[in-house]
């Protein structure tokens, strides 16, 4: 039992989702844990900058070392808990290289994914532009073909390949996220069917987000793209 | 000698800078590289694209295994050649948290120096607003105090304590560009006096960027921030 560990998260938050996954991965359920809602703005509450003040979710603590930062938090549990549970870095280098180079690029989509999904809440009403909105969704069309691409190549059911690995923990939540608002699963066929056969692990089920399950219907706005 | 490693670089970029340090720090000199000038746009070159279609540096592949994100790189350099020249991760494991928080962190702090510095070039002309300068601006000078704070606050000269770590060599980058760029010694002393004391570590003297060298003088776009 995880009972020196911490977790306060929000529904729905890739990073929040990413830390939720690797600690099934390891094995360390029974962790002290608490939801907030973004809606009621809760993520800004005291009890959440007290442990992380840059106001963000996750916030997380393992004994009193705090790791806010979702993929810092993933590296950590690898790291500390290794030969716990599912072992999520390959040893095979062309695997492990993989890996880390679909890990990280998944910060650009991570980004390209925000600039179109939270245009709105991010740019003040007087500095938005349609100009804008078409090139971020024009990036991030480009930046999903181009994960469809990888899919499509690799030999694996993986990111990485052929082992689950911190490039699915961190990716997966991401790849859903888009699909919750709208991706076509036609007009990627491999990212949907990636997203589709990790959908019933038993780390990823445990953890799905509990607003989503709620509620199945998601919003429209990547629906066109 | 490091003869499976290519390395394409821009001199000053920090990805490829936290690509070279690790490079010194895991004592793997001897790698093939070419430098690529950003002002000539030979980042979109068929040789750089070729190994990096996203067309930036760096591209660096180990025998015919891709890691063109700098922080993968930094994180399979380490794993691979664990007890070769420097570790880079410590064993301590509240250093180990406190080197992966600030690692990622990072991210935020190069994101929002992004915004300030690159500003002009990421937004077309009619879609540029002053309010949105001066809330990039306010949002980079909040984050490089937060950063004051921790290295007023961290035990040990490095950002995860008393130990160079991964945190540094992909935060060291970032932080001698924030300086290049104008950032004032006096309003943050913590950050110039930790940048200051890096300068003759072996690996960062020795991957200076070449064109800082030939033009001490830098930029002032971050003079009054």
């Amino acid at each position: 039992m995880a009972k020196d560990m911490t977790l306060l998260w929000g529904s729905g938050s890739p990073p929040c989702w990413r830390v939720m996954i690797a600690l099934e991965e390891k094995n360390l359920q029974g962790y002290n844990q608490k939801m907030f809602s973004f809606e009621k703005m809760e993520h800004k509450s005291p009890e959440v900058m007290n442990m992380n003040p840059r106001g963000q979710l996750p916030a997380f603590k393992h004994k009193n070392y705090v790791l806010n930062e979702s993929y810092g938090a993933c590296m950590y549990l690898e790291s500390q808990f290794k030969s716990q549970g599912n072992k999520l870095i390959p040893d095979c280098p062309a695997e492990q290289a993989l890996m880390f180079q679909r890990m990280f690029e998944g910060f650009t989509l991570n980004q390209k994914m925000g600039d179109v999904i939270y245009y709105n809440w991010k740019v003040p009403e007087g500095e938005r532009h349609d100009s804008a909105v078409k090139r971020y969704r024009e990036a991030l069309c480009a930046e999903v073909k181009m994960w469809e691409g990888y899919l499509q190549k690799v030999s694996g059911s993986f990111l990485a390949g052929k082992t689950f690995s911190l490039a699915d923990v961190t990716l997966y939540p991401t790849i859903a996220y888009l699909f919750r608002f709208g991706l076509s699963e036609e007009r990627y066929p491999k990212v949907a069917a990636y997203y589709n056969s990790l959908k019933d692990r038993p780390s990823i089920k445990a953890t799905w987000p509990p607003t989503w399950l709620e509620k199945p219907q998601g919003q429209d706005v990547l629906k066109d793209l």
